[in-house]
């Protein structure tokens, strides 16, 4: 199973904002739907063995489980309306309780060290994406892995305190978009499963 | 210099659609405007050494240029918003006659065939991202190298037609979107720029 955590520093804490302003009002949004379509999204078919877990401003968390997920099409458009659902479902839920909004999306109020604490006790391997990490196809990955990766803008220094620890991991020479970092890992993986490469390979 | 040929199979000709129903009235726009996000934008930057061409339905041609290339902005809206310029500044332009829409971005009425043609004049090694090709890592390029792959649908027999002859490359076990095939190729080819991997690592 594979595990991606993806922090928003600037994304939405209500849902008062219009679809047609995903960068804007939504606070980059649009990264996080980019997100969730490379997550998840074959050319046609969903990967069922995917979580998503998403940090809004180190205070509110979307998750979203391939196994049960539904509604989820590929714009960023639609993918917007569905966060939005999970948002405006944390309106009043206290915190420390995940909170269901649609199929396979759940919603909570707490910080990237819960969601850490969280696929630690799962037995996650958890790594951070980052430059200067270790070039991935040197890497060796248990089963269950988790990868965490920033938005448009560097870790803060208290997400670096909470992932304090944590091997990192390097994917290419340029400095890329959330979403091709999601591609990219996933592939890696694909390829391993089906053996088409191996690690160590460079 | 990288150059990706996207081919459409239900884009729209006129610009008479709503951008915010980019999947339907205009004919999954979205997975083209996905596909300019991954051929041109860095986490923070652009990508000016790459060429991208929108083939829809094999009529109309859309070609961006990353030199000088404005506006792009990575949300698919934007992008949306930019391309119906394009298909507007089409509308009554003669056959054959390249047309400038916004800067970096041209279109004229032609076929895939047109691409090829172009392509190839200029010295581009011309492959096709097609599953059952030859694994990408094991696969050397020219400095130039153009790759054309398909939106959600297979290649039509037009499609084949204007192929022929070409190599088939594949980027692993999966059948992928067309913009994670884009995000997948340009790694490898920045992997190998930059002397973190090389041909044939396998």
């Amino acid at each position: 199973m594979r595990c991606f955590v993806v922090l928003s520093h600037t994304g939405p804490l209500s849902p008062e904002f219009p679809l047609a302003d995903l960068p804007g009002s939504a606070g980059r949004l649009d990264i996080l739907c980019r997100c969730a379509t490379e997550a998840f999204l074959l050319s046609h078919g969903i990967r069922r063995d995917v979580r998503l877990y998403l940090v809004i401003r180190g205070k509110l968390l979307i998750r979203l489980d391939g196994a049960s997920l539904r509604y989820l099409n590929p714009d960023e458009r639609s993918t917007a309306a569905l966060l939005r659902k999970a948002i405006a479902r944390a309106q009043g839920v206290d915190p420390g309780e995940w909170a269901p909004s649609t199929p396979g999306i759940a919603v909570r109020w707490g910080a990237l060290a819960h969601v850490r604490a969280e696929l630690e006790a799962e037995g996650f391997g958890v790594y951070v994406l980052e430059e200067g990490g270790e070039f991935i196809r040197g890497v060796p990955f248990p089963e269950r892995a988790a990868f965490v990766l920033s938005d448009h803008r560097d870790f803060a220094p208290e997400d670096l305190a909470a992932l304090d620890g944590l091997p990192r991991v390097s994917l290419g020479p340029r400095a890329l978009q959330a979403q091709t970092c999601i591609a990219l890992v996933h592939n890696e993986l694909d390829l391993r499963e089906a053996g088409w490469t191996s690690v160590s390979c460079r």
